[in-house]
């Protein structure tokens, strides 16, 4: 297929028909509407500013959530916009279908109205970055600069944003780590088409430093100071917020993932087709094949965790997972992957070189001449020499299941803070898992949860 | 048992009977007339030493090899000191029962007469260090050295000598590496009597340096250059030769059997017995057994060895053993241990940790934005990131003994270089060995060989 075709068809399919574009807009009015008579009502000094993807019409057809965020003066106190923004969230949030309170940096409404997700969050409506004071409050100058630099491409963003979804690199979530959409609309900005930003995925990674507003003319000192902390922590990239010199757009961005945007551009070029922007299923397959094939064994932690959102469990599965990989690695076992995830109850895999070890354990012991070493040789049975270094050799657990069993008795795994007590009373399944975690053993044995090529 | 008691009743058992000592003496003087007749019957300007701890009287009781020196003027040329030395040797072998050729720095005749070996050996009739020209003609300067300082000492050169046998610490071979019996001589003379050295095993190590005829004061160059050179190859003794400044003369004692000698010092002074001197046989017990209660696996190569002394082939498969231990851990598999020897062939033997391992094998690559990278990426039908670096993973051999097999077909074995091919023709076991090694296949498995504590 050419590369005009493949784009044609793909906006086809992402860019939001009329009516679609009708019922946004109409909801959006209704939602300012009411908003506006709310603050009134409660006699606040707020003003709604609408957000996101869809104030910036960069939104994929079928994904229009609504960002509505409620800005207070700049003279408010922190705590008064805490309670009364949650206030007015409440407020507005009563006309809608329902909602629930939900937890950011601080407190906001989750709604939904007529099929559609609303978050109501209170913010400071600021006018440049120097006036930034929370997390959110940024959202309000992203919109303005986009709207007032993309000059028509929006069409351009959906590609990009699609392509990224399709090869698994888009979402700034800390479990994700990919393209946020504001990225890929600077990209788009600066670059000027799906195509160009594709074409550059290597140039990108060079040249390491985009700055579309100049900051670094503007504001050496402060963007110079962003760059500085960004390269020592080993970013892909660095991009100076156009609002903001302090940030980079993609501090989220991992090397795993621009990785996959660099060899999918490659594909893509090379070869264009739909399926990078709507990629078939993954494929399905057994398990137990995939462990028999591989010879290797497979560790299946499942944990009762306390309610958590994935921002903050995944992490803290993911630190678990690393601690157990050195832990294993330190009793002998050979760790060749491990997985994460939450599929109802949360999960930790690990695919280990065997399911038992050795029942015999070489201890190397200090140097003999020395008051340790006459130590050693008095506590040991059997005590031999290689070099001047004592060893003898002690009797240990085989099974990985009764050695993780003892690691986590004698806390000897490092585990992720809020989860520590939850794995020590986790059920530890060995080459086995649970129905609803079969198709996730499978991808992760076969490693096609991660193949790129895949 | 009291120390008195342990060491009269050793002595009872290790001095020469006045019988023995007779038969000796004469076995001596009839070896010196034959010599002295035969250099004159061909008209050679050499003259017979006896040496060695005949020639000391520091023999053990029932061990008198005798060595008989064939010494040639220093003017003599060494390509006529070989062919004159061996043909007098032969011309008095004769006289003797039987006799053949053996090689050292050069050949020399190995004798029997009377039930008793004899060694005739051609070397320089040298009067001081600075005429030595070869290895074996330091043994007349031994010689005289020993007798002239011992004073009467004999029987606690014996008792150390015993001692040193009984703790497997005694005999400076290449793959002994424990202590000399010249080396056990200048201790004796040094410090005064067996029980003053065994008193000593800590204060030697610390005081590193033994110099008995004070050649760092009589040929500060010389010595230092030889404390130097010795210190550096971090010898656990530097004893320089009462004869010869240039020399250590325990340069072959490895660490392994000081540190046999410094538990066992210990250990006999707190409770002496004759135990130390004549060792109880080591236990007995199956392999097969210890196999089982280990977890571990066996492997056993059982080469056929070209004609080799024990002194180059051990060395040669020490380092083979090293070889396969170095290449089968970077394969994925845990060695436990090794150990080599002949038992009619020569063998290796591995102690691992499973006889196969898994299947898969993790494969890492370059770092992804490489030409490397993009190389690596397209031959790899599965590829996916950790970090920055690519990975994927490839079907490997499962079995030991097909690793091995492999291994030493793509030639990637470090192994010693007389038997290379040897080893490449090995037969190689798994969990079993023929018969006449089951005793050693248990002794190194159980560590009894090694066990200090056995």
């Amino acid at each position: 297929m050419e590369m005009e075709e493949v784009l044609s068809e793909v906006i086809q399919r992402i860019r939001p028909s009329d009516e679609e574009r009708a019922f946004v807009k109409g909801l959006m009015e209704e939602l300012r509407t009411i908003a506006e008579e709310r603050i009134e009502e409660l006699g606040l000094d707020a003003r709604p500013y609408f957000v996101g993807s869809l104030a910036k019409d960069t939104y994929l057809a079928g994904d229009h959530d609504i960002d509505l965020f409620l800005a207070f003066p700049l003279e408010t106190p922190l705590e008064e916009l805490r309670k009364k923004g949650l206030e007015l969230g409440k407020a507005i949030a009563e006309k809608l279908d329902s909602h629930e309170i939900a937890y950011a940096e601080h407190p906001y409404v989750r709604a939904r109205y007529r099929g559609v997700r609303v978050d109501l969050v209170p913010c400071y409506d600021v006018g440049n970055w120097r006036d930034v004071r929370t997390a959110v409050d940024r959202s309000i100058l992203h919109t303005r600069w986009v709207n007032e630099n993309l000059r028509g491409r929006n069409d351009e963003v959906r590609l990009l944003k699609r392509f990224l979804k399709g090869i698994n690199a888009y979402g700034s979530e800390i479990y994700v780590r990919g393209f946020s959409g504001y990225l890929a609309e600077i990209l788009v900005i600066k670059y000027g088409s799906f195509l160009d930003v594709v074409e550059k995925a290597d140039f990108l990674l060079r040249q390491k430093i985009i700055d579309p507003e100049n900051w670094l003319r503007k504001e050496p000192e402060v963007a110079l100071k962003t760059v500085k902390r960004e390269t020592e922590e080993d970013r892909p990239l660095i991009v100076i917020d156009p609002v903001d010199p302090r940030r980079n757009v993609s501090a989220n961005l991992s090397w795993e993932k621009y990785g996959r945007f660099y060899f999918k551009s490659i594909e893509f070029l090379e070869n264009p087709s739909v399926g990078f922007f709507f990629p078939p299923e993954k494929p399905k397959g057994s398990y137990l094949d995939e462990l028999r094939k591989r010879g290797t064994a497979l560790v299946t932690l499942l944990i009762n965790v306390p309610d958590m959102v994935d921002d903050v469990l995944l992490p803290q599965l993911e630190r678990s997972a690393r601690g157990f990989e050195r832990t294993l690695e330190r009793e002998g076992f050979g760790v060749l992957g491990w997985d994460v995830g939450r599929k109802g109850r949360a999960f930790i895999m690990l695919e280990l070189d065997r399911e038992r070890r050795e029942r015999v354990k070489i201890k190397p012991g200090p140097e003999f001449f020395t008051e340790r070493g006459r130590d050693f040789y008095r506590k040991n049975e059997k005590v031999w020499l290689i070099g001047k270094r004592l060893y003898s050799e002690k009797l240990v657990r085989e099974s990985v299941v009764d050695v993780i069993i003892e690691l986590l008795e004698k806390n000897q795994v490092s585990l992720g803070k809020g989860i520590r007590d939850a794995i020590r009373r986790a059920d530890i399944l060995l080459n086995y898992v649970p129905k609803e975690l079969e198709e996730e053993a499978y991808l992760f044995l076969s490693r096609e949860k991660w193949n790129i090529k895949g």
